[in-house]
């Protein structure tokens, strides 16, 4: 199964696409970010988000997708322009029949690293530890998006142990 | 010209539609609201909100659109799902080549009643004589709609107004 996972947002969206094994082995296909020009207007930004977000999708044919929940203790304004580009995501993934999970920061956390508290730098040690990367994955935004993959992985592999013993 | 007016949201987005004739005249022409129902899962109820604006837009073609700016004092959580429907919206318009403006409620209120902070009731009752209604539009999303449509009418033509004069 191909996961793809989603940190949203206008300016940089991260994302992490990985593969899950029958033994349930993770293996990174691919990171990195969408990236969207602060004085280009919105209209724009949001059209660049799904073309790149449906590049994505013909490249590497996700099975399924977490996004991240956006943090609560941002602000107002900056909770907008999340929640348009998140909008974006979530409509042009619902359009290509993906499922999609949601996932808040402190459930990413908890499923990475055992601890809804951890630091950034402990989820990017575990991101790297259970993918097998060489080197700590950069920017932090794609580290972010394996960080998504990874917990939706969990979530999708524990649905289904529990849709086998049904 | 024809001009579509919005007043985003998950559960009920507010549309108004109106002609602005030659000597500056302002008919309705539609008004309603698209609206998704709570329990329906977030990536349905964003492919909804796009539909129903696709047939919006290829029943009445309009030639531009003004939307509400979400207002700031609303909580993180409203202004993330509030958000998710407004990207949606906008980028629909973008991808039907629609040109797009935002006024904010302050500014609505005082393109529509000359008064930045006039009340619910006031806007209602300007909309219905600047249009010529027999009623008051029903419901309310649907007059907020209407009041967008009527300030993005006032701004295009003090746009064209200041372009004749360069």
């Amino acid at each position: 199964m191909r996961i793809l996972g989603l940190d949203p947002g206008t300016a940089t969206t991260g994302y992490g696409i990985i593969d899950v094994g029958e033994d349930g082995r993770l293996t990174a296909v691919s990171y990195g970010t969408i990236t969207t020009p602060a004085k280009t207007p919105m209209p724009s930004r949001l059209q660049t988000i799904e073309q790149e977000l449906l590049a994505l999708i013909a490249e590497f044919h996700p099975d399924s997708c977490g996004i991240e929940e956006v943090f609560f203790g941002r602000n107002v304004t900056t909770a907008i322009t999340v929640g348009q580009a998140r909008g974006v995501l979530i409509l042009t993934l619902a359009n290509a029949n993906i499922p999609i999970g949601e996932y808040s920061p402190p459930k990413i956390k908890d499923a990475v690293t055992g601890y809804g508290k951890a630091d950034k730098a402990q989820v990017q040690l575990m991101v790297r530890n259970l993918l097998d990367l060489e080197e700590t994955p950069r920017p932090d935004d794609a580290a972010d998006g394996l960080a998504v993959a990874i917990t939706h992985a969990q979530y999708q592999r524990f649905e289904s142990l529990y849709n086998d013993s049904l």
